[in-house]
């Protein structure tokens, strides 16, 4: 695939010096491996590989919504991968699913749900804070995911003029206040998420569940390790990230017998 | 949404006591809570309640792709959903990839990657084993997954007719010797991933990517911790699953300079 | 060494397959082996090997501080050596040193303190339960660390009549209500430890602590896994044990400017 | 206990920010939180709290062998208190026990063992590089330690001129050369120990050890979290220490049957 003016692009060198830009005719990046310059990858194919003004290599990666998210613009603390993953292989999202997202932020979940449930499926998500829904707008288009979301500026404790999701994700400080709400937007047999970085808000969360018709309330978190493969010398790394949040799973059942 | 003849359904008691089924109009399952007549259940909606020849509560839940794979038939060490879950979120697999696996199995990542691309995008899956290849057709049938799989029955070291795929994800017990087959068959920044249970296979597969003109490899393992939520008693579960596998993440990068 | 009446030893085959006995010249221990004649191991060496009536070797292993832990007789949870040995690695503990134990259980703990502080120096150790201040007796006296052991049958909520220990351990249901009885307990600068299975029991406990004039206060856990080394082929076990206990640790500070 | 002349102490302030000092008359410490003058802490007793030039509070806090070993000087990568505290644990060391020690480094695991042994027992360690012994020397002298460790400036490979100890700990490189060696050096039933950092000395270490008559060869790794407990908002903190090594165990089984 050919490198055009608006493509974005992964200028590569490391895993950790790599750069993702938007092509455009003038531009010139400069980091401290010397200056490249945009203009001339413009009509290159993806793969290929440039040099520095310092002679450095830097290969052309085309950038995946991994790429998008990883170095999207943020102020709030992020859901890394292996929780994103997780939560679309736990509940079975999938292309054509309708899902409520409750507390957009920076919108990292929100564009990794939505390339996996687009181009028939949807996301509606709600923030009652204005910055987050624009930056959030801002990485969706980056990610160019803007036609399969739909944002609401508006305070989800408030109500939720939504229903017949397959999946509702909730994203606050306070998910407990928020599970009756998602009862009545789910369809039946819909999955219900919660991010909960502590354990108060999972304890307080799971014991509201069981109390609402949720059935096979679960909670785990995830643990992620790298390794330093070398050969005759393989380990894993010293350094790890030793927690980002815990998650609740549960799926709406039927308040009544018939 | 409404059952019907043929229709799968989760029979729901607890979380360690669920079924998953095939409905039909003489079906009867026999249960040690009871026995609950499937034929009885025709016409219901997904989430309603029936009671079992002793009275026992079941909650008919619709089955998710994480249902279908939790309880596929299978002959082979499955890859579970904490690992199905990072290798879509960390190579951005969405609607429309085009996806090489070699090695079939049991079909649960073929299931997942296929749930995950469709309805425009397609798996294409290698076994030399014949009776894997029917194992997992039958579990693809049941998740209704055929349409966007081709299966190989084919040895996968004899090569491949296959390429410019977005990613290819190996699952063999060698997975080193498949390298530089799967680096002519990835489009160019593709991605690589391999399954390697064992630290050797992660050691040998990583240089061999590295000598391959494969960048930005990166070998992870994730560990995923039950917590039990209980009100003022809340703690992680004693029990754990301490390894499933390493992964291997890798993106394609040209093998010379322009 | 050589093996007489009254001795321990390990009757090891596997690791899984071990037993610990008290050589008795007219006992047999009878296992799925075959037997073994423990009368013809007197006047053996440790290190020798027997062999069963079905001829299956085993060998005659001298066991240590941790053989007799991990063979308790037990009635309670017990604490396990990653615990153990944290907790003196972390608190210093050393010959000599001085020990409050609240809550005996089944002597786990007191028997491995017992171990480091003698000769020199001393645990005293508090249950409210008779039946396991009874077990934690014979446990020790299977050790041989009954001289280095106060135990007091005595609800430790209704004070404690010690004073100037080096390190004060708890592992009740309830360690904050513990903190300012275990605050007179200690020497100046002394360190305090708790187990607590639970979060909630961490959360009250250090948040009591950090009010009632400790410093250093530091919450962690230890998780263990097993390796399963093979020559070409190494990687985790596949079982773990995902929890036991949280650890609280601080230091004594004073309680007022001078 | 009161502070003197040659006394050690640590000034503490934070957790993150203390200072482990010997005391002497006209010492004064410079930190960023103003000066300390050490001479007037002199006849002041353990757990007082003094002020720094700017009024900061600063606790007197007696070191034990843990502060000793985290503040001590190294020039290699120190053994950690977790695994330190599980090889006591696991090999049963306590007061009495006789160790080889083989790879000194900085002293941190010397210092531990000696502390655990003294003052009957006795630690024999052997590195081949005179920087690392010195420091080690002067590490066991600050911990009051000298007199029960003895230190041997030789190269291990070439000959160990010891026996009958109970337990032996290999810190080197290439453990799995050693193993001929410290079966000769160890009592029957005696305790194997090596510190792997990677993957393939373990494996080549436990493979070597089941080929040598050793028998319960088990082979770990211990993770350490840390938990911020805080009221109401208790998680495990962000980050966390990935791997320091993997510890093999292993017991002397006899060569041959009687």
């Amino acid at each position: 695939m050919t490198i055009q003016e608006g493509s974005y692009v992964m200028l590569f060198h490391t895993s950790r010096k790599k750069w993702l830009t938007r092509v455009n005719c003038e531009k010139k990046v400069h980091t401290h491996l010397g200056v490249i310059d945009v203009s001339s990858i413009i009509g290159l194919e993806y793969g290929s590989i440039v040099k520095t003004s310092e002679g450095k290599l830097i290969h052309l990666v085309e950038p995946t919504i991994h790429d998008f998210i990883m170095k999207s613009e943020r102020r709030t603390q992020i859901i890394y991968p292996k929780d994103l993953g997780y939560i679309v292989a736990r509940t079975g999202l999938k292309n054509g699913s309708k899902v409520l997202e409750i507390g957009t932020g920076s919108g990292a979940l929100t564009t990794f749900l939505a390339s996996i449930v687009k181009p028939s499926g949807h996301i509606y998500t709600f923030d009652v804070n204005p910055d987050f829904i624009e930056i959030a707008k801002r990485n969706l288009e980056k990610a160019a995911m803007t036609a399969y979301v739909t944002t609401h500026l508006h305070d989800p404790h408030l109500g939720l003029d939504i229903e017949d999701v397959d999946a509702a994700i909730v994203d606050l400080g306070d998910p407990w206040t928020m599970i009756s709400q998602v009862y009545r937007a789910l369809k039946p047999s819909g999955a219900f998420v919660a991010i909960c970085p502590t354990m108060n808000q999972l304890e307080k969360s799971a014991t509201e569940l069981k109390q609402n018709n949720f059935i096979d309330v679960d909670c785990v978190e995830l643990m992620i390790r790298n390794i330093e493969a070398r050969e005759g010398m393989s380990r894993p790394s010293m350094r790890m990230i030793g927690h980002t949040t815990y998650l609740i799973f549960a799926r709406k059942a039927s308040n009544m017998l018939d």
